[in-house]
């Protein structure tokens, strides 16, 4: 196997490319998806289930899930996975629910009140991709924080296997949240059935949820038409800060959990020594052959490198450059160099908080933004399950106490009509 | 003129028809902003100034706005404005600092802390369009929140008239909120700069700000690959909810100021009566001949119409349905009203609070979506210039608590390093 490259204190000019992520070219796929959404959106029900059969050879009779499939997943989900699921439900539902927004009310001036109102998003759909172990855990990512800010409708889509089955541990996560419509229907065509609506696929005002790059091109497309999207999307990917306090051992395991999302995702190590560097590598090959799948692993750390700084303060300088879906600081004072980071999706604290624990269950979101998006982007939260509406309410001394400034600033516009509108009001 | 329609009781059917807003086919258009955009990010500041010739006429030497014609505008400013800025400021001010977010800490389990820290965002643009009286009252909007959020760095670009000179307001304004970098640069030239970064230009992490279909497509173009942006854009509008104690004389005044707005503005009355209907387009009638550009503010009634409904519940179901940018309550129990709201950008309550009291002053924002993304997003707010990075910090006994709902999860996931990365711990 190919371990990764050691760099040692790269200028600045050498950042870049140190932080590129892999080249995604979607060029050729999206007019298939272009294709493929204008097509369920004219056709509905009848068009997915032609992609269905054409593209996975799945014959499906009913999309939406009956409540024998939900019975029957029930059954079939072993009592381990429940009693996981319970505890990852309460740390999410606590720490999400303390994220609530409160309403904002400010007399800015006598007689003009001003109030920001937090509202839930009215109806949202949630995308959770198939595949031989489907991630469940994303159910809970997207479900939870949609029911506690109070969505009036969560409705959920997800390819099924080639029986026409979709995972027992999707629909029953998916019934401890509280959804009841989900639907078979995987793709570009899931989301534009969300977007559009179908017969059968409710139209919702938000998406949520990863996917392959037809439903991330999907989703991109939407969104700059019709829908809004959590946010836009790419693969996964950790940095970790490492110093004499980290364990080789842990850092390696960190990477190797990492590699494992596939080719495309991409683990970083900064840290301040070349020894400490060598370490990592060496037990990225031990672990990497005690893994069953170790070998399909390795060849996905082919994106990832070790960065060595002398100085700390050019180690911060880096992570903020790199901007990393997942942090873990694994450095004396890790909480005060977490004061220093701008951008990441979430940090992880310390040699005890893997990535694998904010995946599953500490109680934060696991749905964060990569390539560089968590310079602009934060992951999904309560907020991105609502709307701040303003409100303002003036009484008349409020309204002749504010007409002059919005007369001089509306004339000085050009902008008469909207002068007029306060003086007609004056007038009376 | 021709005056807004009138329908009664439509049937839900119709009302998809009667909430659509103006077409927009942008198809011919995106090839060419693609070209600019592309161009820009290649040559930078060369571009910026030969496109400013061929499209503009402008020649330009610096692209950076110097101290000189700072302190220029301020002189050419008229102490009436810069009286009417200091209010809306203050107003503004104080509302959004009242939003600032606080950091969200739990302790999810024993040993297991999640935090919820909001960052401001790094580095933004504002642009602010161009035009014989720009609207600087946007640079309020912007600017003041992103200074409250604490961004670290915010530039302003603006296109210049033909002698190469950028409106006194918006350099007075801009300077009053605390911006000192204003790039003489317009269109989705300016898009592509503050999202690529040019030699004059800083690269920014997030771009804001309304303009013509050249910038919005540029903003939706870079806003799918590289930078944020604050929302999609679309034409203004305003929905009035009316019934007998709204005054005629005030509504009509609303409408115009919305159409004042140009062409594909909008303007929708819902009341409940025919005769209240008639009243208004009276009042529009008379009003428009006051005006001084009536004629061509008349002309943007086109898409504009007024729906009776006798039933109120069938009022606030159409207004939820039509999402308006902005919504004006003018009903007895309007906060009742409000209430019932589920989406709408700016609401305004009662007869003293015209539309362009939020447009100029009140405190609230006036960046608001329009075309139905009232139903997905909020105004531009303190948010929009944050992001929300979580953390999470276990103790070792904390992680060994959570080990095995991690390891049964990741597991069952068949993400077996996932799984490892916890185990590696506990051999510990």
């Amino acid at each position: 196997m190919k371990l990764p490259d050691i760099y040692c204190n790269p200028s600045q000019n050498e950042w870049p490319e140190l932080c590129r992520r892999a080249e995604q070219d979607n060029s050729q796929i999206m007019e298939r998806v272009v294709a493929i959404v204008e097509r369920v959106a004219k056709e509905g029900d009848k068009a997915i289930k032609e992609l269905a059969m054409q593209i996975d050879g799945v014959s499906l009779e009913s999309l939406q899930v009956s409540e024998a499939e939900f019975s029957e997943a029930e059954a079939m989900v072993s009592a381990e996975v429940k009693a996981a699921i319970e505890v990852a439900k309460r740390n999410i539902s606590s720490f999400h629910e303390a994220q609530l927004p409160r309403e904002v009310r400010v007399e800015t001036q006598p007689g003009v009140m001003c109030v920001q109102r937090p509202v839930a998003i009215d109806s949202v759909g949630l995308y959770i991709p198939g595949g031989t172990a489907p991630l469940f855990s994303t159910v809970l990512m997207l479900a939870l924080p949609a029911k506690i800010a109070g969505c009036r409708e969560v409705i959920l889509c997800t390819p099924t296997n080639k029986q026409g089955r979709v995972a027992a541990e999707v629909l029953y996560t998916a019934r401890r949240c509280g959804i009841s419509k989900v639907f078979k229907v995987g793709g570009a065509q899931a989301v534009a059935a969300m977007s559009y609506g179908t017969e059968s696929v409710p139209k919702v005002d938000k998406i949520f949820g990863p996917g392959n790059r037809y439903v991330t091109l999907a989703k991109q497309l939407v969104a700059s038409r019709r829908t809004a999207i959590d946010m836009p999307a790419g693969p996964s990917e950790v940095m970790v800060m490492a110093d004499e306090t980290s364990l080789p051992a842990f850092v390696a395991a960190d990477m190797l959990s990492q590699a494992e999302h596939g080719r495309d995702s991409q683990a970083i190590v900064v840290c301040n020594s070349v020894e400490l560097a060598k370490q990592i590598n060496d037990e990225l090959n031990s672990q990497t052959q005690r893994l069953e799948r170790g070998v399909y692993i390795a060849e996905s750390l082919a994106n990832s490198r070790i960065v060595v700084f002398d100085d700390k303060s050019q180690m911060v300088a880096f992570a903020n450059e790199y901007a990393a879906e997942h942090l873990i600081i694994s450095m004396e004072d890790a909480w005060s160099v977490a004061e220093k980071i701008t951008a990441a999706g979430s940090i992880f604290i310390g040699n005890y908080s893997p990535e694998s624990a904010g995946d599953y269950a500490s109680g934060t979101n696991h749905t964060l933004p990569t390539s560089g998006w968590a310079r602009s982007y934060g992951g999904v939260n309560i907020d991105s399950f609502m709307r701040k509406m303003t409100i303002q309410s003036l009484s008349t001394e409020g309204l002749e106490s504010l007409a002059p400034t919005i007369v001089a600033m509306a004339e000085a516009e050009g902008l008469e009509a909207h002068a007029a509108a306060v003086k007609v009001r004056l007038e009376k």
